[in-house]
């Protein structure tokens, strides 16, 4: 069965349905004109962001469960880059009248995971048909007390991530290599098959983290960070951001960079440079933070806040300057 | 030039510098992963709205300008919709890359103009080239005491509509007629030319109904109202909806539907049913509500709610049941 023969209004009823809940902060929800919330926090986070066929992902090679899980959570890592935890989502879905009742019941399969991993509300949204391209956004909104903006760095204080750099984008070019899907979800990534000498068990971190990014929570650094933000377009890009919100410059050292063993085997089997992933690959979702205290665990220390200037370090103290190297859309 | 040659960090700076904003509610505006506001009302009232290329709008016969100035405007709607009056707007934008530097900047003074005309603030967003159409979608945010949804209406409330129905629609028909844009602007509308038949000052208010929709602020209806939405896919499609949603059943009739002069006199020359625009037609933007109570001013009262089932009733007192006929996407 088609969308052409479901209809917007019989979409809308089965969505109400399956995403019914019942937080008592959530007055009116799905279905009208507008969602109503109580709201008692002093400060009320927002954020938006769009996903595009053919721009963010390629149905070739993501799955609707993937795509509807990645839609949520890269409105709930903006969040996340605040110091905020959402509580509440709205969804804007533009699907082709041609889309399966299979595509639909997938992707919403997808969205309610990342709703229950990340313990977030669907309250709204708005559906449209699309002539070609689907089009999708998300918007989540959340409650907090403390504001992490990128702005606030300041010189003589360390610059840390969360976790790996690289693997999104290695899983990406993996992705487009193998030019199909791997119909992996979050309860269940065995049915991956090993490629051009890689293993699964290689490949796995790789895939999982381009197709279902699982993002550390950013409680553990809220308390101890000047500023954070999270790596969507690449390190470089990113860090270079912060540093201009923040007006300083930074160093970063190539060899603290923290890079998977899975990456440094899989970029050699590939001929891709390992280091080129770790610092302008996007889509790795792993939080990047300022702070003047020295961390011992959840982050990785890869450089520091100085008064002016992007400078990356190599293994034997050469200094190189770099620009803010990353996705950039319409050029 | 065009946004290829301007890629999406200029953009965003040239965005922020247009919309830059002093409400001392923002906390943290455009430019960050979220934006950060105060918020003290009881209730806090979310709404969010797509607009898709050759589904919502055609680029044929609509100017940046009424594209930046609709997108904004039917997002208040809903918030009008709910007895709300929205304070704060994210965007999320989805242009192609060789949109030219005067597509955008008469865009955003379209964007621009409605934010003004809706003492709205822009406070984020986020931007995304696509492939083929232009897919837009906006939220908006605001606070309030009382909720007025399509849940509400009781037995014997009078239904009311704020203003003439099916202009929306006829100023439509007439620009896909013309097969040209119409450049008027919210402080010019002087360049309208005659079109078969028709003069001037009849195509003025359909075409800037479609175009340029004005909107009724709620505020003189919401402590009358027992439940409220907006007519955007049209009257009876919206009206059965506000039914289901009450559970109750309505009738309206036929003589009593506010038409205006001008959809009368272009309808009979555009060999169009006047009756069939008025109760089909979608993108009034009027608002639908019920009342208890006998309004002298500002709404027309159409019609009552009743136990069940929905009727029209015509001018020799026929009773004709109705189906919820109007917009729905993907049918």
């Amino acid at each position: 069965m088609k969308l052409s023969q479901i209809g917007e209004e019989t979409l809308l009823e089965s969505i109400r349905k399956t995403f019914s809940h019942c937080s008592r902060n959530i007055v009116h929800g799905i279905g009208d004109d507008a969602a109503v919330l109580r709201q008692s926090s002093k400060y009320l986070f927002v954020s938006t962001d769009m996903m595009v066929e053919g721009i963010h992902f390629n149905l070739r090679f993501i799955t609707p469960y993937q795509l509807g899980f990645k839609l949520v959570t890269v409105t709930v890592s903006d969040m996340y880059a605040m110091g905020c935890t959402p509580q509440y989502l709205l969804l804007n879905i533009g699907l082709h009248k041609d889309t399966t009742k299979y595509f639909i019941n997938t992707f919403f399969a997808g969205i309610q995971a990342a709703l229950l991993k990340y313990n977030c509300d669907l309250i709204g949204g708005d559906l449209s048909s699309v002539r070609r391209d689907i089009s999708l956004s998300a918007v989540s909104i959340g409650g907090g007390k403390k504001i992490l903006s990128r702005k606030g760095a300041q010189p003589g204080e360390k610059i840390y991530v969360t976790g790996f750099l690289g693997d999104a984008a290695c899983g990406l070019e993996l992705l487009k290599r193998m030019n199909k899907p791997v119909p992996i979800t979050c309860s269940n990534t065995s049915r991956i098959q090993s490629f051009k000498g890689l293993s699964r068990k290689i490949l796995q971190p790789l895939l999982k983290r381009h197709l279902l990014p699982d993002l550390k929570k950013p409680a553990p650094f809220v308390k101890h960070a000047s500023s954070m933000m999270d790596i969507s377009d690449g390190l470089l890009i990113d860090l270079s951001r912060l540093c201009k919100e923040s007006q300083v410059g930074a160093k970063i050292y190539s060899d603290k960079i923290p890079v998977s063993s899975e990456l440094r085997i899989a970029s050699i089997k590939l001929g891709l440079s390992c280091q080129k992933l770790a610092l302008t690959g996007g889509e790795d979702y792993e939080l990047l933070f300022t702070s003047p205290r020295e961390l011992k665990r959840g982050a990785y220390h890869i450089g520091d806040i100085v008064e002016s200037g992007t400078v990356l370090i190599g293994k034997n103290g050469q200094e190189t300057p770099f620009s803010p190297e990353g996705y950039q859309h319409f050029l």
